[in-house]
């Protein structure tokens, strides 16, 4: 039964009306009963409600629970404080140094788009998965869950006056809406890249040498993480010659989600495509190929064998980088839109869920209404990346103190926030703001861990001088104001 | 008349049967279909519907207008090309140092929060403004419109913990919904600070300093812009001894909206509350006070006498900024949360508006549940200081060009990639992805406007040299493989 959401404004009394059919148990909620007025309207028949009951006892806890929940952050998201931002931002630095040395270049989207055009890559199902904006004027609208749809409208916006190829990185946050997990939240952040108007190998070889450089960026080498390499059309050419076409999407939605199913869920999930033994066996024996050299040449239909000489040419191309990469043809990545290249990243004791994952997507220009384009990226997420350099201890150290800070005696504030102005021109400095006596200043101070105080009273403003005193060394040095 | 929305899921048949009855005129909308039905329901009345006619040419039309609008952004948001981005990147890099000069540190918050987090300020009418996201589990969001709603939750959150003063500071963007105006837009970028557990009029000064020295770091003067203040507790004060206290938040309301008056008109809303010439002659000279030397101190109540003293506190701190700061009673800041101090930054010629503003909001953390706390804070809009700066011609120069763009000849399309990964270690390098001709890898280096190129063939890697030249000066230079 095909469903749509309806938004729609009421009085507070009749919301409260309409609380009492709930609460005397007339209906399971709210919506319920709206639903069931639109069919008493639209079918004609007689509303039998007469005499309405208080509301209840039960209503009022709700309601305090409610309340109580109020001043919380959102489910499934994370505040940044100080440290968890500055640790991004080292990390993000570095992603797009390494992004900008490739000669891609950042943009940024709004948060949000049409959902028409958020869903006509995978469908209506996607919509479960959106955070739906309530309509207030003629456009529905819903967070993005990834960039690869925004950027793709924006390349299309300027698709005749770009240079070819065009090469763009992100680093920014989206958003879905499922249970939240370990490494996987409802607001998430994420660097990627799209390259757009390249059908050549080289393009996949850009990417995938961006996506190395990028982790090694970070103090991650080959015996931290690896890359799955796989080929939409070997890997569709190859089924093709096991099972039929129509069941085709089927085996590789299946295949997708191998590495969540235990073998036997697996098998059993293929025999309810009506698949028998035989071939099963044929398939997951094709699965556990690694070696591209496995792969019988001489008998390969055509899908399969443009699907090897692709892969061939990419793994030639990153032949330096041979440790990082692995074929693994039962990386299908689901989604609809990859056309060929697809890969996924992850930690080499695959502990945690893919860090990266992308490939190539040549159909999503033209069905945005775009002109035919080819296209390739990849997108990397923050959450489960931390947790790899967590476990490697290669998260960046963070120091936020202070260079300066400048204690106060007596009455001479102004000059100390003029003197503070000074010294910020290249120095992190903190003054007393709170009219703190000398010993809690001091206090304060030091738990802020500053490198070096200064402190300024009547007499260093007569002097004309002032002592500043490394707080590791005890130094002190003295300085003309 | 209070309103709620509500969202409802229906089938399509019955979304079907609801526009015919929009289609015939029976109702305007499909929402006031629904409306009624729910009137219906609980009044119990009969629905008189019998015949229901075809769906007719005009929602036809209607959808076919709709899918022509899919393809774009929303309305009132910006895209990010790299360009854009570099430029929004330079201006808020140097924000972000200024800010870290000042040992404030950067945050981020989610983009939604609970709605009744969001309208607890500031009420229920914000609503209208809020992007609200649909309801999917128990907790309705919406996107934050800006940041202080969420930095207060934060911090209440780690109140104990946290040394006082707490300096934060943020770059990031919210989301309002309005018509969209120049300098205004539904998706919008600010720079701000918030400064939690200091009363002092240092915190006060501290934050005008900063917000000061980050338009100084774009390149503006005391030429360009400057700054109004004001204290809430001295118009409040001055204002007490002229209209009655319960009029009090009306004539603030009014005066808040002045600069958008005509005169006639900004007297003809003080005369809708009753006030007679005398009175409003009154208002009108303390609202025109723009040196603080003007005000009798002999006759003045406690508040006023209170807002004065840390007026005067504030502009002896800010003695060598004298040149920025202008007095202004009339700046009110009509947001019911400010409690002292309160300033807005203007171009100089006041042709735009409000570049920054801000002030006290000593009762929040208190209103959010914390312990209570005294705060400052202002806020920044990256749109209209882009106006300003693109008058004074003070926008960042943006060069995206490449350093290097490596021209391929023959089969050496692996050495290329591997080249350009040493050289990216330090440089901007491009190389043909494409497989272009020769001709072609010229034209598309000089459309990028790289800097250098190398030329890598055979014969190249054969030597174990290659040579790299400067496209402006034409100088080559012989560098080893």
């Amino acid at each position: 039964m095909v469903m749509q959401t309806k938004q729609i404004r009421l009085t507070d009394e009749l919301i409260q009306e309409l609380n009492m059919l709930v609460d005397v148990g007339m209906y399971s909620s709210i919506s319920e009963a709206i639903r069931d007025s639109v069919r008493r309207l639209v079918t004609g028949r007689e509303a039998p409600i007469k005499n309405l009951p208080e509301k209840t006892e039960k209503t009022i806890q709700k309601l305090d629970k409610e309340v109580s929940k109020q001043f919380q952050k959102a489910k499934g998201t994370s505040d940044f404080y100080p440290e968890d931002m500055e640790q991004r931002k080292t990390i993000f630095r570095k992603f797009m140094k390494t992004a900008e040395n490739y000669n891609f270049k950042q943009i940024e989207a709004p948060a949000f788009e049409n959902t028409n055009l958020l869903t006509v890559k995978q469908g209506q199902e996607i919509r479960d998965q959106i955070f739906i904006i309530e309509k207030k004027g003629s456009e529905e609208l819903g967070l993005r869950f990834d960039i690869t749809v925004s950027a793709t409208r924006m390349f299309i916006e300027k698709q005749k006056e770009l240079p070819k190829p065009v090469k763009w990185f992100y680093l920014t946050r989206m958003w879905r809406y499922e249970r939240p997990q370990t490494g996987r939240l409802r607001e998430f952040y994420q660097y990627g890249v799209e390259l757009f108007g390249s059908d050549k190998p080289e393009a996949d070889a850009e990417i995938l040498n961006l996506l190395i450089d990028s982790l090694q960026s970070l103090g991650l080498t080959s015996k931290d993480f690896f890359i799955k390499i796989n080929n939409r059309k070997l890997l569709e050419g190859l089924l093709l010659d096991i099972v039929n076409k129509d069941i085709i999407n089927d085996v590789i939605r299946i295949i997708d989600k191998r590495s969540k199913l235990s073998d036997i869920e697996f098998l059993n999930e293929l025999k309810k495509l009506d698949l028998d033994d035989e071939k099963i066996a044929k398939i997951t024996s094709t699965l556990n190929i690694t070696n591209i050299k496995e792969i019988k040449t001489s008998d390969l239909n055509e899908e399969a064998e443009n699907g090897l000489n692709e892969i061939k040419a990419i793994l030639n191309l990153l032949k330096s980088r041979k440790e990082f990469i692995q074929v693994d043809l039962s990386t299908a990545r689901g989604l609809a839109y990859y056309t060929g290249t697809v890969f996924e990243c992850f930690d080499k004791e695959e502990k945690f869920r893919a860090i990266a994952g992308g490939g190539r997507y040549d159909k999503m220009v033209e069905q945005f209404k775009g002109e035919p384009t080819a296209a390739t990226g990849f997108g990397l997420g923050y959450s489960t990346l931390t947790l790899l350099l967590k476990e490697k201890d290669l998260l960046p150290k963070i120091n936020l103190a202070p260079d300066i800070y400048i204690i106060t005696i007596g009455d001479v504030k102004q000059q100390a926030l003029e003197l503070a102005t000074k010294l910020r021109e290249k120095n992190r400095v903190d003054v007393d703001l709170s009219e703190r006596n000398l010993r809690n200043q001091f206090k304060y101070a030091n738990s802020i861990k500053a490198k070096k105080t200064i402190v300024l009273g009547e007499n260093e403003i007569k002097q004309g001088s002032y002592k500043i005193k490394d707080m590791k060394t005890g130094k002190e040095e003295e300085v003309k104001l």
